[in-house]
């Protein structure tokens, strides 16, 4: 992995460590809220929204609040998709799950503290940046666009839902764009917007990292086919009855996808010029990944 | 009910019913977000927002988005409080709760999708009305407190994971004063922010409110105790197990502390002079109610 990616994951996990640590939460809550927002992850989304951010000429520091904002979306997601209701898993990033370790009710509260505490983080990066051209409300929708019932939420039901046997590339598509790519793309954009872009430079981040989002999916669908789950850190071989991109495609049609993917990421933040370039090094960075 | 009362709950009751025909969501999420929306209930958190708002001269067309967004927290927190691994209820308003009607999946799914929109509406009233005192992120924060970890989560995880027969007095506040108290505190504060209320204004409304939420739920005890589900609508001697106000100082005791908290209620709004009318007015309208 490269040093700019390195260093602003460990930028956003000293913010996560840190968030921790301040949560003013009573006595039962507190080690679910610990684990739940420090257990280790590759931090992609918080990355991603500093990387569009800085690159648009935003400082780094702050950022942080936001970046931190959409990791803790991401923790709420994931603990929420571990449910016995929903994909029952066991293992998450190497561990138990956070409803195998402390309770199904624990893990439901501490999801949806963080959601919502995620809200006051990009209030606190938009205060401190205070972009004239986006107003927080803007900001707000945009957090709320990419989570709510026609986000991660829609592609999470539709996918609990669908019958893998009728399914279609459309309706994975439709699954995946929403329970991974409308978080990755909302995480550009709030970057972005803080940052102050333009309306053409949102559009061409939002492009970038919607097939961004679509090809880190893709992966890991290869890796959980390819893999072991001491690899990986959580179960593998989950996705057997389900329709995923390899089973459509096979691996080698899901790693070409995957190329033609980040290809047109990159082709879409063209117009960026040089300020593309770190983020053109973390598509490349994406889609070399192992894990 | 006074006509005060109903002509504000119809009002945001036809927010609600539009909300849910516009959720642009899945086919498979339509179903339980309506039923989640639009499932009758007595929208004290809406009202409240709006009369405190309209008392302090905020035009109450433009606090319906606030005041649906509180009755969509409140319906998600009591999709969640419903849950088998929380209070495992099978009656909710005299129909099958969420998680026993469409899953424990959807529920939870739909329990979140509230939570996130209510963002997006306090956003929309706020740009409604400008208040110039208090930008939005400072109406988010107090949102995101009363709802967050110390706030009806930490009530609610307080509330399932200590021993009833440990629970004093105090605990026993903790635990309402965030559960219920906290949600209708920011309902009254955000209606009070987002008509411009000076803080000595918030800070009454604040008392007020946190005062009327306490003996709100002491009369859902006492209700419980005496009550038949067909008047409620809902399980009783549910908390027959638990330590509740009704326990801890008997029928008469906890109809007495009601009194007393809904005229300290009363006491905090006198320095808004004939403003606190109908704030009183609702004061007395929930201390009187049989349901």
């Amino acid at each position: 992995m490269d040093k700019h990616f390195l260093i602003r994951r460990e930028l956003v996990n000293a913010r996560l460590v840190k968030l921790a640590a301040e949560a003013s939460a009573p006595h039962v809550l507190r080690a679910p809220l610990e684990k739940a927002i420090t257990s280790p992850g590759k931090r992609v989304r918080g990355v991603l929204t500093m990387t569009v951010g800085e690159a648009l000429g935003a400082r780094g520091d702050k950022l942080l609040d936001a970046a931190a904002a959409f990791e803790l979306i991401h923790a709420s997601s994931l603990i929420l998709d571990d449910l016995p209701s929903m994909d029952d898993a066991e293992l998450r990033r190497g561990e138990p799950t956070l409803h195998r370790a402390f309770g199904e009710d624990l893990a439901i509260l501490a999801a949806v503290a963080l959601l919502n505490q995620s809200y006051t983080l990009v209030a606190a990066s938009h205060a401190a940046l205070k972009p004239r051209r986006w107003p927080l409300a803007a900001v707000i929708d945009r957090v709320v666009r990419a989570v709510g019932w026609d986000g991660t939420i829609a592609g999470e039901a539709v996918d609990l839902h669908c019958e893998a046997e009728t399914l279609d590339f459309h309706t994975l598509e439709y699954i995946h764009s929403r329970k991974t790519g409308a978080l990755f793309v909302a995480s550009a954009a709030v970057g972005a917007m803080l940052a102050g872009a333009s309306d053409a430079m949102l559009g061409s981040v939002e492009a970038y990292a919607k097939n961004l989002g679509l090809a880190f999916q893709i992966t890991d669908d290869i890796l959980d086919a390819t893999s072991s789950p001491d690899v990986l850190g959580k179960d593998v071989g989950k996705d057997e009855g389900k329709l995923t991109f390899v089973r459509l495609a096979g691996v080698d049609g899901a790693r070409q996808l995957n190329r033609e993917l980040i290809d047109t990421s990159i082709r879409a933040i063209a117009p960026l010029g040089s300020a593309a370039e770190p983020l053109r090094a973390l598509a490349t960075m994406l889609r070399d990944r192992t894990s």
